[in-house]
C-alpha cells in the first residue's frame, strides 16, 4: 500500500488566528470558568426583524436553486440599495447584471482573488488585515505581499507605501473599508488615491465593504456611510466590491454575500466559478432580500449602539496602564497594544491559567493579522460584539489579567 | 491607465455545460414557447417535510455563525446517519469529528480537491462525469484526466482502465456512485476494486455518494443503498465521501453537504479551509438535521416516483428511432444516444426553432461531460425530474423534435 499524500497547499493551510485558540478555550470551559469572547465577530445583536420574519415566511414547496449569480429579484434590489446609498455616485448607476450573490462575503473574495490572480501572482494587503484573505489565496497558490500601517498612523494606507510594495506579479490590492481588524475608514480621496495607483500599475482594487454602515463621524468629518470605491468613475474596470448581510443585519450564519463590479469581463469570470458551485442558499436569499426593507430607526439602532461600546471600550482601555489603542473610525473592531512582549502567550495564560470570579476573555492575538514575521506581537484584536455591561466586566478581567501575567513566576511562563 | 488583465484561470474557466444552453432557453420563452427542463438535477418533488417545517420553526434571535466544521449536535446525528446506513460497515464506525459540514456537496470536493492537489497535479475523472469536477479543478489549477466508460458497458469502470491513466502527478480518483451523469451504480465489489488501485497508487478514492439512496435493484442483484466507499476497511486513509442533502432530500437551495473521512491529516487541512470561509449556512443546517428524522415511508415514497419515471422514460426513448440508452440503476439522470451528428446543435434547435403545440424541451448535451475532445457529440444527459405525465409529454415532443430536426433544410441546419 502506498500512503496517500496531502498537496504542500493542503498540508501548509494556515489556521485561523481567531480560532486557534478554541482549545484553550474549550480547556478554560473544562475548568469551569466562563469565557467572554471579544475574539470572534460574531455580534450578539438580534438579527433584524425582516429577515427574522422571513425565515418563518419560507413556505415554498420546494427548496430550489437558485440562479448561480442568485435571483434577479434579489439582484434588482441590491442594485436600488448600491444606487440610493450614493454608493455610486461618480460613477454610472449599477445595474442587476453587475451584482453576482455569493455564499457570504468569503466567496465573492475567493472569485475575486481567482479571477484576479494565476498561481504563483500576488495580492497586496495592508496589515494588520483581515487575516481570511490570506486562507483564501494560499487555496489558490497566490501569495500575500503585505504593505504594513501603523497604529501610529491611525492605521492610515498611503498611496506611496502601496507603489513602493507593487512587484511583477502583483495583480490587485485588496482593502477593507471600514477595517477589520483596524476600524479605520477611508476618506474618499483616500481611496482615490489607492486608486490612482491600482490604475497606474493595472491592479484591480478589491473592496472590502462588508462594514459599509459601522461609521462614526465626529463633527462630520466623515460621511454616514464609507465612501464606497463605486463612487470613483475613472476605476469602472478595476474597482471589485466584496459585500455580505453578515455583520450590516447581523446576519453572521446567513451565508449571502456578493460581487459588485463593472468590469463585465472579470463579472463573467466570476459567474463561472459560480456556476460550479450551482448557487447561493436560497432560503437565506429571502431573508436577505427581505433585510433591504429594514426600518431605518432600526439599523440606526445598532449603529448607534456599537458606538457606545467603541467609546467605553477606547475609554476603558486607555484608562489601563500600558494599554494603547487608536480610536476605530468603523467596523466593530479596534487593535491594542499591551504592555506584554508575546500577545499570543497572555491571551493563552486568560484561558489555561487565568479567571476573575469565575471568568475570563477570549483575544485574538494580533500577530496572526500580520504578514510580516514578528509584527504585531504585543497586540490584539478585540470585537466590541458584547453588550456594555458585559465589555466594562471584560475591561475589569483584562486589568487583572495584565496584572496577574506581570506578577507571575517566570518558570510558569515558561511552560504556557 | 494600465488595464487590469484578468488572471488565465479566470479567462478560461469553464461554462457549464448543464449551464451553458440558459440564453437560448430564455429565447424560447420570448417567443412564447414553454419549456420543459429536463437539462438540470432540479427535482420537482417537495422537499422534505420535516426541513420545511425546520424553516419555519427557526426562532433564534441571533442567526450566528455555526463553528467551521458546522453544529456538534447535526455532526453527531450525521454519524449515526452513517453508522445506521451499514455505510461504514467492515470499517471503524464513522464519528462526529470525521464529518465536516459543507456549503452544498460542491465546497466538499473544492476543499478535497485542494487537500490531495497542487497546482499541476491532476485528478482522474471517469468521463462522461460530472462537470462541475472540472469547474473546481480548474479553480485550483488542477488538471483532469479522463479515464472513458462507454454506453455499452453499461458506463461501467473497469479498474484495469484507470490504473492504466495514472500518471506522474495524479493525486486522486474521483467517482460518483449513483453515477451523475450516468445512473451507474458500483458494486461493493467494483469500489473495492478502484480502491485497489488507489492503495497501489497513493491515490486519494474521492467518492461522490449524494445519491446514495436512489438505486433502483432487480431482483436483489444491488443492494437497497449504493455501497459507500467507507465500507471498505482498508481504505481508511484514502477514502474520502462528498455528501450533500440537495438530491436526497429535494432541498438543493438549502446548500449543506459534508465531508466524510477517516484520514485525520485530510480532515485537519480540510477544517482549515473551512476556517477561511467561516462557516456553512446556519438555518440550512438546522434544516437538514431535521431531515435525517424524515419518515422513512416518504423517503419511500420520493425513490419509488423515480424509479417509475426511469422506466417511463427509458421504455419511452427506446421506442424513439435511432435512440438508445443503458438502464440507469441509480440517481436521477441517463445518458442517451441520439441519431444526430451534434446533440448541442440539436439542443439549440430544439430551444431556437422547434416547438410542438408551443412547447420544446431542454436538454444539456452530453459532449461538455467528457474531457476527450469529440466525445459524446451525439449524446444529451437528461435528468428525470419531472412528473411522469410531463415526462411522457417531453418525449413526444423528442420525437417530433427529431423528426423535424432531420428534416430540416440544410441550410438552416448551418445557420444555427
Amino acid at each position: 500500500m502506498v500512503h496517500p499524500k496531502l498537496s504542500v497547499r493542503g498540508a501548509t493551510s494556515p489556521a485561523s488566528p481567531i480560532r486557534r485558540l478554541m482549545p484553550h478555550a474549550d480547556f478554560a470551559r473544562s475548568r469551569g470558568v466562563h469565557v467572554h469572547h471579544l475574539n470572534i465577530g460574531q455580534p450578539d445583536l438580534p438579527t433584524v426583524s425582516t429577515m427574522r420574519a422571513a425565515y418563518q415566511r419560507f413556505a415554498e414547496p420546494v427548496v430550489a436553486y437558485s440562479p448561480s449569480q442568485g435571483f434577479a429579484e434579489y439582484r434588482e434590489a441590491l442594485a436600488g440599495y448600491y444606487n440610493g446609498l450614493g454608493a455610486a455616485a461618480g460613477g454610472p448607476a449599477i445595474n442587476a447584471d453587475q451584482i453576482l450573490v455569493t455564499t457570504g462575503g468569503s466567496e465573492a473574495l475567493l472569485f475575486a482573488i481567482a479571477t484576479a490572480c494565476d498561481p504563483g501572482d500576488s495580492i497586496l494587503v495592508v496589515e494588520p488585515y483581515y487575516t481570511n484573505y490570506r486562507g483564501f489565496a494560499h487555496m489558490l497558490g497566490v501569495e500575500v505581499v503585505p504593505v504594513t500601517s501603523f497604529a501610529s498612523e491611525g492605521f492610515s494606507i498611503p498611496a506611496e507605501r502601496v507603489r513602493a510594495a507593487i512587484r511583477a506579479r502583483t495583480r490587485a490590492l485588496v482593502v477593507p473599508t471600514p477595517g477589520n481588524p483596524t476600524g479605520a475608514v477611508l476618506t474618499h480621496e483616500a481611496l482615490a488615491a489607492l486608486g490612482a495607483v491600482c490604475r497606474e500599475h493595472g491592479l484591480f482594487f478589491i473592496v472590502d465593504e462588508v462594514y459599509r454602515e459601522f461609521v462614526y463621524p465626529e463633527d462630520g468629518d466623515l460621511p454616514e456611510v464609507a465612501p464606497s470605491v463605486l463612487g470613483l468613475p475613472d476605476l469602472t474596470q478595476h474597482a471589485i466590491v466584496i459585500d455580505s448581510v453578515s455583520k450590516r443585519y447581523s446576519a453572521c450564519g446567513a451565508r449571502v454575500g456578493c460581487l459588485v463590479t463593472r468590469n463585465a469581463y472579470f463579472y463573467a469570470a466570476c459567474l463561472r466559478f459560480a456556476q460550479a458551485r450551482l448557487s447561493p442558499p436560497t432560503v437565506d436569499q429571502h431573508a436577505a432580500m427581505a433585510a433591504l426593507e429594514t426600518p431605518a430607526a432600526e439599523m440606526r439602532g445598532m449603529i448607534d449602539e456599537y458606538r457606545r461600546r467603541r467609546d467605553l471600550l477606547v475609554d476603558g482601555l486607555r484608562a489601563i496602564p500600558g494599554v494603547s489603542c487608536p480610536t476605530p473610525r468603523g467596523a466593530f473592531y479596534l487593535v491594542a497594544d499591551l504592555p506584554v512582549d508575546d500577545a499570543e502567550a497572555f491571551c493563552t495564560f486568560l484561558l489555561r491559567e487565568f479567571s476573575l470570579e469565575g471568568e475570563t476573555v477570549m483575544m485574538a492575538p494580533a500577530e496572526g493579522f500580520y504578514a510580516t514575521p514578528g509584527k504585531g506581537r504585543n497586540q490584539v484584536r478585540i470585537a466590541y460584539v458584547l453588550g456594555r455591561e458585559r465589555l466594562a466586566r471584560c475591561l475589569t478581567i483584562l486589568r487583572a489579567g495584565l496584572a496577574a501575567y506581570a506578577a507571575r513566576p517566570r518558570s510558569a511562563a515558561r511552560s504556557i
